[in-house]
């Protein structure tokens, strides 16, 4: 349970006039898979942050391999690739629904930081969601 | 000079599958060039802010004529339709910039707020920015 | 069943510095939703387009009442408000699905334009989805 | 010649809930300083859409290192890093215009291909304008 799907369907306003999800769109389903792996976990975003932690992006990548068009559900897939010192890196892949061939994939990294933006290690309660 | 213009040059990402800007996007330009007519006043959206005072949206209306492609130059031209009690109405006219053809025209209201989000009167400092 | 709702949850990158959803976002929901409505009455969007119809949107209104935070699950009501000559005009509600309390209300009209960008007729046969 | 920079003023729209640039925007923001740089070099990119190629992103990757507020003036620096074979990367750097200071870097890889998606090489017209 260190990995999470999650279905999106890709908007209108997502595409562009190539005709398929603009490359940017896609760092936004990466973020909403992993506000779905957290709250599968237990511990909702929103919640870390309103415990004075914060996730901010530190690096983001993604690998396009083929496109998506408007209306395709498109299957994000989430896990946790490491949690150390003060950082959380997370994997993605991401499907076409129907055809289950691999649009994409990618990665991001974040920092652990308080309120005050300054980085801090990961706290004790967010390894032990995930058996760390 | 209540009335400002903004040169705003439409991204790639902005259109769509139409092969235009999509509508949603005149909304963020508006916002762009209430930016600048509230700079060109003396008093940046921020400064604002940092005085305790906010203008969510409370109405956006947006007619759209011709259409706007990637990479046209648009000019927002924002200005002062109303402003009392603890609203402010702002309307808007957009043109091609090389036809000056009107591409669209809205306003948008906006109540003012404070920290807690209660709505107040508009504060005076404000009002004198437009001479009212 | 010319009442159709879509669930949509408030991603991250839809909220800003004031901390809720942007206004702009709304827009992009009543999209979703009108894709959903067209799709439950056995017309895809994406096929009205292959068949050489176009929906693009002509005006769009939106007034917010209450704020809607990031992770909310926003309920999306559009229904058909008028079809007749070219145009086609649908109504939208928007409640935070929790407390069933009305976020926002607004509605868009659209003219029928073909390939070329010519307003056409609302053809027959979307006339005969929606009973007229 | 072979660096442009474009300057980017950051709309309220892009801030998140953190209260700074939210990281998917600044693809777009690489998105249109090489539409700058292709202008620049006497290639608009709609026209290179026009000639019959386009440039999908293969591969987008930024490394954030400074946060970027509403309002802050970004300047986006894009260089040419490789043109081979099929394929175009270029790289970026971002700064904060008041201060000089980095904001985030990175780079995005592009496929040439054909109006049928076919991936070809890169046309001797590109090269020239980067003296290759």
């Amino acid at each position: 349970m260190d990995k999470v799907e999650l279905e999106v369907r890709v908007r209108y306003v997502e595409t562009d006039q190539m005709g398929v999800a603009h490359h940017a769109s896609y760092f936004t389903w990466m973020e909403a898979a992993r506000t779905e792996l957290l709250r599968l976990k237990g511990l909702p975003y929103k919640e870390l942050e309103a415990r004075g932690y914060f996730l901010p992006v530190r690096e983001a990548f993604c690998r396009y391999r083929r496109s998506l068009q408007y209306d395709n559900i498109a299957v994000v897939e989430v896990e946790l690739l490491e949690l150390k010192g003060a950082s959380l890196k997370l994997g993605y892949r991401i499907y076409k629904k129907n055809d289950r061939k691999i649009a994409a994939e990618g990665y991001t990294m974040h920092p652990f930081v308080d309120k005050n933006g300054k980085i801090v290690k990961v706290p004790d309660f967010f390894k032990k969601l995930f058996g760390e």
